[in-house]
């Protein structure tokens, strides 16, 4: 999987073939094929294997506070480089889901994907909701608009190298969806 | 420029070609290069367009309140059309903005209309505030929170069937946003 996302990050998904994977892991490409099959099961595989480490993510944030969760799960879809390679990842992800359309494995994962990061933010929305600590809002509706703008953030990030848009989605988020979710959301701001 | 519109809709970008506009044009394809020279270059033309209804939308709302404008800007940036052809449009223009990187004529020209979409949406929050319509946001950072999320929920749509996407997100940017814009927002929801 890390081969995989190294050959993703030096060649880009179009071009990409089990060859550059098989040189990542400094394994044969017999062994690979053995493993996945084709480089779609691969790509399938490493898809899933993306959103394993955001399951893993949001597992790790049990116990916190609704509002410290969601913090979090937005923090872990920014960019933490803001490097060459992080665009290149970028846009291969993006290649992939342009392939979508296409393409029945990738756009039943990416489905997934999608599905299940929109019900993990809904979830802890949902949560605050009941526990009182957020206002009542449409929890699928809220953790759309988190998804929805951090993924068009990066997209002009990685296409236009419109470096300050993770960033600034990411304070305009904290600022109208984030902070103002609090029951006591004034007070709190106030206080800080 | 539509003849180039249902080109892309019926071709794509990847595989677009000088004769496939020239055909959906009904003219030849010397009259196209005599006009455009190159593909990229009538390409460009073409994104200017885009951008050139967009400016004459945001003139025909001059003399609205800030609100009106700000909803009907956003407005105009949501699909009037769910079906196929929309979608693929959708893609084809996503196509085009992964090209941005290699082709500096697309890239100059996307970061031009992205830059004049969220100056225009700045302008009017700006106005809104400087009014004491809308309270003391930053006007950048908002114009970018409306158009990175429209443009994710649009990505989501036309690459993953997400059909919902585009109605939800402006349905949840009037809530968290465009109302929580207003100075008296409360009073004005609750008399709704």
């Amino acid at each position: 999987m890390e081969a995989t996302y190294r050959a993703l990050c030096a060649n880009g998904f179009a071009s990409l073939t089990m060859r550059d994977i098989a040189d990542e892991a400094g394994k044969s490409t017999s062994l690979l094929h053995y493993h996945y099959d084709t480089k779609r099961n691969l790509l399938v595989s490493f898809l899933a294997h993306l959103l394993a480490g955001f399951e893993e993510k949001f597992e790790e944030t049990e116990g916190e506070s609704p509002d410290d969760r969601l913090r979090s799960l937005v923090e872990r879809l920014l960019p933490d480089d803001d490097g060459e390679e992080y665009a290149r990842f970028g846009r291969a992800l993006m290649e992939l889901r342009m392939r979508a359309p296409h393409e029945e494995a990738y756009r039943e994962q990416l489905q997934t994907n999608m599905r299940t990061l929109r019900d993990r933010f809904a979830d802890v929305i949902r949560e605050g909701v009941e526990a009182g600590v957020f206002r009542e809002v449409d929890p699928d509706r809220t953790a759309r608009l988190l998804l929805y703008s951090l993924d068009g953030a990066r997209s002009f990030h990685v296409t236009l190298g419109d470096d300050d848009a993770p960033a600034e989605t990411a304070a305009a988020l904290d600022e109208f969806v984030l902070s103002s979710l609090l029951v006591d959301g004034d007070a709190e701001r106030d206080a800080e």
